[in-house]
């Protein structure tokens, strides 16, 4: 038989879990790997709240394996380290992102593109080499192998900082990866919310014009004022969208809602780029006629690679650029996954793990 | 009140035309321009007989005007030049392919891809510069811009050849773009029809490893043993389709019905991609999460600028790339299209113009 969550290992470890599809957070006790040879042990100091945690929770997408401890925007301070470490010394602020293992030998992982491994381990719910089930940075403590660790930047901040290691990677990636980030380009972002706003301001540093495309006009001071953008087109209004017809060379989209898709082809230039980053549950519906006529390109992105992952990082630390959070203490998690629900955040939630998760 | 197609301009032309929604072709008077200064008068030899003019004899995109000459994979020889051609004497043998102007000044005109400028005029069922309709290769006579004037290779069959320049180009040019010429890659090709068998060609010239996928088991062998495919998959075995699961670097998807996406787009790596050449009426459907779960990406490329065209052209003769083509005179057009409709035709029928087309 199975050992229990709490015996399986010796490090003790405390976290906030949900056990069933109700998806209500309570206080769980479970326990960590011994530091292996290559893994780093790190004490939690921040957990960002990604939506994708509120899905995990509620069983959303039919993988969860419950009892389930969320987070995937974990950064903390390194207390020990594995005997053949290179990376890493106690002391180090760290951060760990979506995933915690891959195969390192195939394709995709030989070039620095383990988020795209098949055997790739997702950092919670899911099973890790030794059998055992991931569990997430809602947690006091975390071992992970190094090389899925990234070195905080100094001076660089841990709270506000600690979404980029999901929100930041997932849009940095796409606008890399597709030669959006060229200086002088015209880049849309689809959606205002945890990842959008990152993509805002990435794209503004790399020197692009941002239009930012949403539901509602409400987001519009918001979205020029605060984040910088260029300019804002209500997508449910045909007349801007219709002026707006073949003026932007990519579009990032973040929304995981059905939405039409078309109306954003139509936004694009030829040979323009639309790159979807949130998975709406019903296909998308897509005439074939403007991606030939223009020769237009739909593709979809995921996270990125541990280099990049470092690279987004060093270049966010550089550049200044910090998502928009609000701090909240673990106790107020399931407060938080209501308002998530309804998108009653500016612009993601990050757990201040350390000063308010009990260890008993 | 505008003159008649018979007497606008100066110069006799015979053809054959549709003038209703029947598509039934007879024969039919009209007029060419006098040669201009930029303008190149050529004696057409050979027309080749795309999809395209059957939808279009039909009315069948809705943009048709009546009476139709239809034809855009036509050669010829030169019978006249105007005073400021550079590339052209009378005796050259020419070819003018699906487009016979545009603007010259936009980003595509000045970047080489005249073929999506939003003013490209199509070589039949479109206003010309001078407000009358064109006219397209079912004729005794053509006149076009230079610009739009491909040189035809010494000693490269002019018959054999004329559906290269729809039918090559199209595929030609996305298998550039889209980087899927580097030897060694496995490339798929769906649908063994006018497009997709030089698609094949094209590939194999490349060096890459190609498949064939087909709804029909009947057309492997001559894929392999006579167009050279490496392999072939049944697109209805899902046991087949299955098993070749993330083999593909890219694919050329030629079949303008409504097919399923999600199938194809499985058959690629990750960061595969996915080329529509044909355009189904019906939108795709497609789910995003294959996209973004492999950074896949789909497509879409419509024939290629004018300096690719005489790339594709010259790369062909070079390599031997030729269509495998019907040669059939004029007065044959009605059956052929009833032959074209059932996909009777290995793979593209091409009327022999001088030989058969009486000019009284």
């Amino acid at each position: 038989m199975a050992k229990s969550p709490e015996t399986e290992h010796p490090l003790k470890a405390v976290g906030w879990a949900t056990k069933d599809t109700s998806g209500v957070f309570s206080p769980f006790k479970f326990s960590r790997r011994a530091t292996g040879e290559h893994d780093v042990q790190f004490k939690v100091l921040y957990c960002g709240v990604c939506h994708s945690d509120l899905h995990m929770a509620k069983n959303e997408w039919g993988f969860t394996q419950y009892p389930l401890v969320p987070g995937h925007e974990i950064v903390g301070e390194v207390t020990e380290v594995g005997s053949k470490v290179e990376k890493f010394k106690v002391g180090d602020k760290v951060g760990v992102g979506c995933m915690v293992g891959s195969c390192r030998e195939c394709d995709q992982c030989t070039n620095d593109l383990e988020n795209y491994c098949s055997k790739m381990i997702l950092t919670y719910s899911a099973v890790y080499v030794d059998g055992t089930i991931t569990y997430g940075g809602y947690s006091n403590l975390m071992v992970a192998d190094e090389h899925f660790v990234v070195l905080w930047p100094e001076n660089f901040p841990l709270d506000i900082g600690a979404p980029l290691l999901c929100a930041g990677i997932t849009t940095y990636s796409p606008l890399r990866y597709f030669g959006l980030d060229k200086p002088g380009m015209s880049i849309g972002v689809v959606g205002l919310g945890g990842l959008g706003h990152v993509a805002v301001k990435f794209a503004k540093a790399f020197g692009t014009k941002v239009t930012v495309i949403s539901t509602s006009i409400n987001k519009k001071e918001e979205a020029i004022e605060k984040l910088g953008a260029d300019s804002f087109l209500v997508s449910r209004d045909p007349e801007e969208m219709k002026a707006a017809t073949g003026t932007l060379d990519g579009i990032i989209d973040t929304v995981s809602a059905h939405h039409p898709i078309l109306p954003l082809i139509s936004l694009l230039k030829p040979h323009g780029k639309m790159v979807l980053v949130g998975a709406p549950e019903k296909p998308l519906e897509l005439p074939a006629f403007p991606l030939i006529s223009s020769r237009k390109l739909l593709a979809g992105s995921g996270i990125g690679g541990m280099k990049e992952t470092q690279e987004m990082i060093d270049f966010a630390a550089k550049h200044n650029i910090l998502p928009d959070v609000e701090i909240i203490p673990i106790d107020y998690i399931n407060t938080a996954m209501d308002r998530l629900v309804k998108s009653d955040v500016k612009y993601r939630f990050v757990i201040d793990i350390a000063k308010s998760l009990k260890l008993e």
